[in-house]
Parts: structure tokens; sequence; C-alpha cells
């Protein structure tokens, strides 16, 4: 199975975004946590929508993380997501936890909600105390609406070290009718394997009780969110949300609904996209690199490898170097502690075969050179030749430019 | 206890090197594997030494430890050990092995040994193979000598990109004799925990049984080499040995004996000595970072909370940046997987507090700059507040030259 597939009956919608689907309504604003730049932004659906999040296991979460638990949990439903930049309200302790249940508040005064149909993120800084007035009077500023202008507006409020927004959209049918799922994501930093190390808002018009959505969610998550690393740093925030308004008028779905998969798909689609957004704007990156294990013992195993492969940093900087540099990817899955055979492993470069039994091959340096200059997408294929595990992961090259942002980010 | 505390009767031995020890030769030729610089070298010992050794954990390893490991399991002796850089032989299969056969059979040729006495190494680029004929040729140009320069020479010959030679001596009293630990160490990237991340030699003139002297050090590499970190790649091909003349004349140390003590710390200030100086010497580095963790579950755990703050692509660069980023340390404590309580940790980047009871303390910026500005080593002090656990790492910042020394390595 190739996993990335697009099945026929899922199509891409270009331009589509979080307000492809039935429901709901965006904007983004300059509060005045960044200089100049938008830095609040809230996605509204017209009615409470069914939701499922995944959240980071970092063990120091963030206040506003606590605060949008709480939410869920009282009925597994939200109709406002709040989102700051600038600052992440994480280590912040009790008055980090009082001003992310203000900014809760707030939130529900100006759309009219009670408080537990607010969740609230944040991103940022960690370790400094949010400028909570300047939040709250931008939450009164507030308008959404579901112009395409909207969705961008949105997507550039949650921004912090990216370079671009990042935004996808995916249709399918159910029923006979058509069901989007649309996304938007942040993150260039901190990426690591490991939920939930971005934020990711995914919005969808489906028809879908809040667990069903939720075991998808988790499922997929492990195949997406959780294949992409920038620099091994799980975040204290991050987490991703599908919120599910139910417009599409469709039969409820489930796994034993006929079209399930279609949506499961186009779910999958989003999420991956996502990720692939993420990984290709780390910080500093020039390339996105993807790495495709077979062969070995099993699903989990071969996402390890790809994860610990495109996780080097020896590997990372090397491909910024226009390196064929596969001893370092031999070390590298060397390192894993999954199940190898020393001398069966075979690696390639895009086409160029670069070790066959764990033996060099001889190869044109040339071509190598030319694939990394000219590409993009960095594509690296590793055969363990173990077993029938498959599994991708999802980076980018290490830069100089990573360490010119990460050593004045805060100054 | 303050682990790296110097015993009175530990001393340091100012210009101590690998030949302080009695029944020790050395030299470093250049061979022409590197384009000028030395690339080969042997330490010898007048007597076959009892011997202990740990290897790389990394499931692929290089031909030469393979040969060294048959050679050691033979007798638990060594007389000779040579090592080339600028070639790993590593990931090179059957030819690699046999090449390695090969330097072991002239080594043994050279210095009128059998064969097993000899122990080969090998350090530099994965995956090419070795010109063995200049290995060889090499060889029989091995003259080694008990003069200064001589171990001067050998500590050149081991190098890759690092910047500087490594080395080391303590001298101690047993049974009233003088035993002196000697050592010399490379290794500057692909520097992680978990044995054995670099090369490392050291020769002593104790009389010890190799079994003893295996557990000592094993033991204490996990308090010192698998606790620095540059960049979080294990190498298929490093190890650390300890030769023992048995020169010295003391009765047989062990654990029971009255001095046993005095030489276990010996060994372990060198290892230690060593371990910073290849953290210092991490590629591009500035900066020598070393992490205090206390208060910690145990230990073990104390270790592996300093490793992963040192061990941060994020903490790296604010400290390349001089910038008193504790977020991004409390960030790197949470994901640690060790037992927290999120409400009480303490870090102070020297001697500022930043951060009591997981939340921020008011601090001057401008120490905190002059502080990192200032210092060649700064110092990270953790405590977790939860037990009794202590533990250090050590790594380097991530600079610009990480990056360029890493993206033309092979070229």
């Amino acid at each position: 199975m190739e996993m990335t597939k697009q099945s026929t009956y899922v199509e891409l919608v270009e331009d589509g975004s979080i307000l492809t689907p039935e429901g709901f309504k965006a904007t983004g604003i300059h509060a005045g946590l960044k200089k100049k730049r938008k830095d609040l932004g809230v996605i509204l659906c017209e009615v409470p929508a069914n939701v499922a999040a995944v959240y980071t296991l970092n063990q120091i979460q963030a206040a506003p993380l606590k605060v949008t638990q709480e939410s869920i949990a009282v009925d597994h439903k939200i109709q406002a997501l709040v989102v700051n930049s600038a600052n992440a309200n994480a280590c912040t302790g009790e008055r980090g936890l009082q001003d992310a249940y203000t900014m809760r508040q707030a939130s529900a005064e100006q759309f009219g909600l009670d408080p537990h149909l607010v969740a609230v993120t944040s991103t940022g800084v960690i370790g400094e105390y949010l400028a909570i007035d300047k939040v709250k009077a931008g939450i009164t500023l507030l308008n959404p609406n579901n112009e395409a202008g909207a969705a961008v507006d949105f997507n550039e409020a949650i921004l912090t070290t990216d370079t671009t927004t990042k935004q996808t959209c995916f249709q399918t049918t159910v029923d006979g009718k058509t069901v989007s799922v649309g996304g938007v994501a942040k993150g260039s930093g901190m990426i690591h394997p490991n939920m939930a190390t971005m934020l990711s808002f995914v919005t969808t018009d489906a028809v879908i009780e809040s667990d069903v959505l939720q075991k998808a969610l988790s499922s997929i998550t492990n195949q997406t969110f959780n294949r992409i690393t920038v620099d091994g740093d799980t975040s204290t925030n991050d987490m991703a949300v599908v919120m599910a308004s139910g417009l599409a008028g469709n039969q409820t779905l489930s796994p034993e609904h006929p079209d399930w998969e279609a949506f499961y798909e186009a779910l999958k689609l989003a999420c991956e996209s996502l990720s692939k957004q993420i990984a290709r704007d780390g910080e500093g990156a020039t390339k996105l690199i993807e790495v495709q294990v077979v062969g070995a013992l099993n699903d989990e195993e071969a996402g390890k490898v790809a994860k610990q492969i495109v996780g080097s940093d020896l590997v990372k900087s090397a491909i910024y170097g226009k390196d064929a540099n596969w001893g370092r990817i031999i070390c590298a899955i060397g390192y894993s502690e999954c199940t190898l055979d020393p001398d069966s492993i075979d690696i390639a470069i895009g086409d160029l075969l670069t070790l066959k039994n764990s033996q060099p091959v001889e190869f044109s340096e040339e071509q190598a050179t030319a694939y990394m200059t000219n590409k993009d997408t960095i594509i690296i294929h590793v055969n363990l030749n173990i077993a029938h595990g498959e599994g991708k992961a999802w980076g980018c090259d290490l830069t100089y430019d990573y360490v010119r942002i990460n050593a004045g980010y805060r100054t």
C-alpha cells in the first residue's frame, strides 16, 4: 500500500481552506503582541462542533492546553477556537492559568457562548506572562466572516518563525453529499515526533460523533503529525484539533459506513499535507526530506527508522551540502534500536542506489549532486529486507539559518 | 557528593600523556590517507597489557571493531593499538573486514607480535574502502618511542574534524607506588550518549586484572563518555580502550584493595577530562555546556535529564546566541520522559536563578548575557525537587560552523 496515494474519490481543492467546509467563519488581527504582524485569530462555527484533539506529550504543558482540555471534557464540543501567537503562555504558573481562563471568558462573551464551548491556545516564547490586556482588547475586535481573505488572516495570525502560511483542503462524497476537510497549521521549530508538535486546526462539515472522530484523528496522527521532525524538540504547547460542524447532511459516519474510507482518507490527506508543509518550512530549511522505509519488521519500526534518519543532524547537514553521504544514513539506521540485519540494508537517494546489502554501490556523484540541487523534495528510500513493515517520515535540512533564527529568537 | 571534585590523593599531571605511565611508546605519521596531516598512529606496550574496552551501541559496527573484539577475546590482553584516521572502514562489507585483518596482520609483523595482541581502529568517512596499500606501507614506517613529542604525534594522527588534540593524565599512589593514568581522545561530531561515541585510549601502569578493569571502565563510562553529546548521532566506529602495563609494581588492584578508590578516581577523572575536552571541541562549538541536575528520582534519571537538555538544538542555539532562554531548558526537561513534578522545577544559568518552582524569577538579562559572553564553560543548574538523584552531562553550543563543517565534510 502506497500510503500517500490519493484515492480517486478524494480530491484536492485548490485554494481550499478551513472555510471550505460548511459552517465556519474566521478572522485574524493584530492585537499588539507582535510588533506589526497579526497575532490573534479565531475559528468560529455556526453550531457547537463535535471535536477531537491530540496534545503534546511534553510533561510541561502550557496553561491554555489545560483550559482547552477542560472545555472539551464537558461535552466534546467547541464552537470557537481562539489563538494568539508571540507568547506561548507556558511555564507561567498560576498567573498563566488565570490568563488562559481570562482569554477563554473574554472569547465566550465576545461570541455569546458558554465558556466550555471555547478552546484557547497560545504559541510563541515560553516563560513570559501574556499581555492579557492586549489579548482581551484584541478579542473584542474579532469579527469573523467566511470570505476567502478571512482564512488567510487567521492563517497569518498563528505564525511565529514560520515563513509561510500552511493550509490544505480535500473533498469527498459521503451519501452523495460533498464533505470537505480543510486545515491550517503553524510550526517550524520545536517540531518532533510525538504529538502534537505544532498547531494544526482542521475543520469539516461531516456528520460524525466526537468519539469516532477522536479515534480517527489519533490513528492518523501517528502516521502524519508524529512523523515529522525539525529539531527533535517537542513543544510544551502544541496540539491538533478537528472541529466537525455536521452541516454536510450525510448519515452519521462510523467505520461501518460504506463511505468511511473516503472520509478517513480525506482527513488523513489533509493531516499529511499539513505535516509536509510544516517540515518543509522547518526553521532555515531549503529542502523537504521524505524518508520511505520498507522491509521493516512492522510498520511501527519502519516509522521509527524513518524518523531516526530524518532527525539526524548529520544527515540534515549533508543534504544541505548536497552530499549523497549515505554513510550517515546507515549510521542513523544503526542506532534506531529497531530490528536489523546489519548486512542486508539497501539505501537509495532519489532513484540512485547507493548501498545494496549494506555495501557501497558505484553511483554517479554528479547525478546525486544534480538531484539534490534541483529537487525541492529529497526522497531517501531504505529497504531493511527483514519483513514487510512500511513507514514514512518528513523533515528538512539543517542550515546556517536554523542557527541564526534560534540564536536570536527571544531578542 | 560533588562528582568531579578532585580528591586530594589524585593529582593532575601537567603535560602528562599516554606515555606518562610506565611501559608505553607511541608515534604518529602521515601515511597518505589525509592530504597532509598525520593519519596513522600506534600505542605500543613493552609487555602484553591487560585490557578493557567499551564499544559503540550502534548496530552497524565498523570492521575494525569486529577485529579488535576478536583480538581482545583471545586473552584479554593487547600490546599494540593501531589507528588510522580519514577513513572509518565502516559499511565496507567483506572487503572492509579483510582490510581490517590485513591492517592487524601488518601491524603484528611490524612489531613482532601475535595478531591477537593487536587492536585496530579507524575513524573518518563511512562507506569508502580503505586505501589499504597506503595503510600497509605506513605501518612499516611506524617506529614508536617514549619521548614527549611521540604522544603529540599520536594525538594528532587520530584526529578528523577535531580542532585540537585532547589528552590528560592523573597520578595517585597505590601501595606506596606511583600509579599513572594517561589518556588521549578524538571526537568532535557524531558524539552522543551511549558508548562509545569517540575514540578514547587510556594507558596505565597499574597492576590490575582485565575483568576488574573492565567493570571499572564500564561503570565510569556511564558517567563520563556516555554523558556527552554534540549532535545526537552515535557513530559506527567508536570505542574506549584502557591498557594496563602492570609495571607500577603495586599489589593487584581490586575493589577490596585499600587504594582502590584512589585508582578508580584517577581513571574516572581521566575519562571525565577527555569527555569534557571532546564536548568542548564539538564541531563548530564556541562554548562547553555543563548541565548539573539534582533532586531527581535517582542518579540515572538525573543523567537522562541532563543529557536531554544538553542535546537540545534549541538550547544549544540559545547559548550560542548568549540568550538565557530557560523556557527551552524546561521544555527539554519536559520531554525527557523522567519523573517530574511540573510545578517544582528550579533552573539557574550560572549563578542566576531564572526559574523557581517552575515559575519565572526576575533576573538581570545584562548579567546573564555577560555570563554567557565571558565564560568558556556555561553551567546550567537544574533542581527537580523530587528526590536526591544527581547527574551531569556535557555538550556544546550549535553554531553556523557546525553546519558548515557537516555540509561539506565528504567533499
